[in-house]
C-alpha cells in the first residue's frame, strides 16, 4: 500500500474548505488499508482520514459502502463515520478520483493475535451484524462462491506453479463446495474482509473496526469463517481452539447461531 | 518511501512506557521522509513521530543528527526535537534498530512551491544557519565536491546510457569544480537536503524544517545553492528570478552574504 495520488496544498485547502472542519494542518500519507490512498489530516477541528478511491474500488460500489458505514456508526458501532459536506454529500471528487473524509478511530491493530483479542472481536463482529440488519442496501459478495470458479478459470494454469498437484486439488474442493454449499443460513451485511489490520483495539478491546469496502451481502457465517481462519491460527499454521471458542462464545452471547 | 520494520504492540507499548508520554493510542505508517521508517504516533498525551534508523542512516552519525535536532530545537528553531526517555537517552532500540520519538510538527510541504514560500524559506534557512554556528559539532559532507569524484567513477559506465556523451561532460564539469572549488567561504551547519518535501508551512509560512538526516558541516553557499536549483526553477527547467531574489533578500535580511 502506498500513496497512488500526490494532492497539492491548493487542490486539499480547496476540498476541505467544503467541510466545516477547520483549515488544514497537516496532512501525511499514511502506509496502510485497502489499495486506495489514504492520508491522516489534521485540521484546526481535530484527525480525519482522507480517502481517495483509486482504481481497485468499483465508483458504482461507493454509495453503498458509504451509506453502510454512515449507517452502522449512526447506530453506535465504531466504525469510520463518512462526513458531510457543506451540500450534504458525504461522496466527492479531488484530483479526479472518487473521495471522503471519514472519522479517525483511535487504536492499533494487533501484529499478535491473543485470545483476549478474539474474545472482544467475537462480540464486535456480532454487534455488527445485528447492527446491519436494519441497512436496506444489498451488494453481491464478488468473492462469494459465485465468484471462485472463474477465478480458478483464469489461474488454473499456474497453481501447480505453487506447488504439484494444487489445480487438481482445487478443483476437487470447488466440485465439493458447489455440491454441498448450505442454502437457507441467516443472511445480511458481512464486511468480508475481517483480518487482523482491519480491527482497531485499545488495550484488549476493540475499538473500532475499519475497512469496509468488501462489505456485501452473504451467511452471516461467512464472516465468522473468515475470522477463525485468519485470527485462530498460530503462525505454524496450529488450531488455538481456545481463541475459536472465545471468538464464538462471545459472538453468540449477542448473536446466537441458529437463529 | 514505506514502511520497512513492522512494530508488535507489545514491543511498543514496552518501548513508549519508557517515556513520560502516556500510553499509545494509535500508530500509523507515513508514506514520507527518507528511508527511515517512521510512524505516527499517538497517545494520551499528544502527536508524535517513531523514526526507526534503516540501514540507509550509518548509526555512528546518529547522534550528530540527534543532538543537532536537540541544539536547534533548544534555541527556537522549528524542527524536530528528539524526546529523551526516562533514562535521560534520546536514541534507542526498537525491533534491533536505532529509534527515536520526535516532536510532531504542524504544516503542509508544498507541492507547488509559490514566490511566498521562497521568501519565508530565505528567513528560516538563514535562522538555521545562525543557530547552528554555536553547534560544537563537526560532520564532513558525503555529498560535497570530495564525494562527486568517487561517486562518478564507480557509476561513469552508466551515465551514456542516460545521455549519450554525458559521461564525458560530465568528467569536464568534474574537472572544473575541482580546479575552480572556493575556499575560505563561511562554514558551518547545513541542512543539506533543503527540497520541498523537508519543509513543512501553514499557509505560506514555514512553520518548520524536518529531516536532518544529511546534515553535515560545508559553506553555508551550499543549502542556498540547493534551494536555488530546488525552489527556483520551474517545471519546464525555466529560472524564476522572482523566487530566486526574495529567497536571497529574506536570507540576507537575517545573515548578510559576504560576512
Amino acid at each position: 500500500m502506498a500513496v497512488y495520488t500526490e494532492v497539492s496544498d491548493e487542490d486539499l485547502e480547496a476540498f476541505i474548505a467544503g467541510y466545516d472542519i477547520g483549515t488544514v494542518l497537516g496532512c501525511k500519507g499514511i502506509a496502510e488499508g485497502v489499495e486506495n490512498t489514504n492520508y491522516l489530516l489534521q485540521t484546526t477541528c481535530g484527525t480525519y482520514i482522507l480517502t481517495l478511491y483509486e482504481k481497485r474500488v468499483d465508483p458504482r460500489d461507493l454509495p453503498f459502502f458509504i451509506s453502510l458505514m454512515d449507517h452502522l456508526a449512526g447506530l453506535g458501532l465504531a466504525c469510520p463515520t463518512p462526513l458531510r459536506g457543506r451540500d450534504g454529500l458525504s461522496l466527492r471528487q479531488l484530483c479526479g478520483r472518487p473521495a471522503a473524509v471519514i472519522s479517525f478511530l483511535q487504536g492499533l491493530w494487533p501484529r499478535r493475535v491473543t485470545a483476549r483479542h478474539c474474545a472482544s472481536l467475537g462480540r464486535a463482529m456480532a454487534d455488527m451484524h445485528l447492527k446491519g440488519l436494519s441497512f436496506p442496501g444489498r451488494r453481491p459478495n464478488n468473492f462469494g462462491l459465485a465468484g471462485w470458479r472463474p477465478l480458478f478459470t483464469s489461474e488454473r494454469n499456474r497453481a501447480d506453479e505453487v506447488k504439484a498437484g494444487l489445480a487438481d486439488f482445487i478443483a476437487g474442493e470447488l466440485d465439493h463446495l458447489e455440491a454441498a454449499w448450505p442454502t437457507g443460513l441467516p443472511t445480511g451485511i458481512v464486511h468480508a474482509d475481517l483480518f487482523p489490520d482491519n480491527v482497531f483495539f485499545l488495550g484488549d478491546q476493540v475499538s473500532g473496526l475499519i475497512d469496509f469496502y468488501f462489505a456485501c451481502t452473504d451467511f452471516l457465517a461467512y464472516d465468522i469463517a473468515v475470522c477463525l481462519n485468519a485470527w485462530c491460527f498460530e503462525s505454524d499454521s496450529s488450531f488455538n481452539v481456545t481463541k475459536a471458542r472465545l471468538l464464538l462464545a462471545n459472538y453468540t452471547q449477542l448473536r446466537p447461531l441458529g437463529e
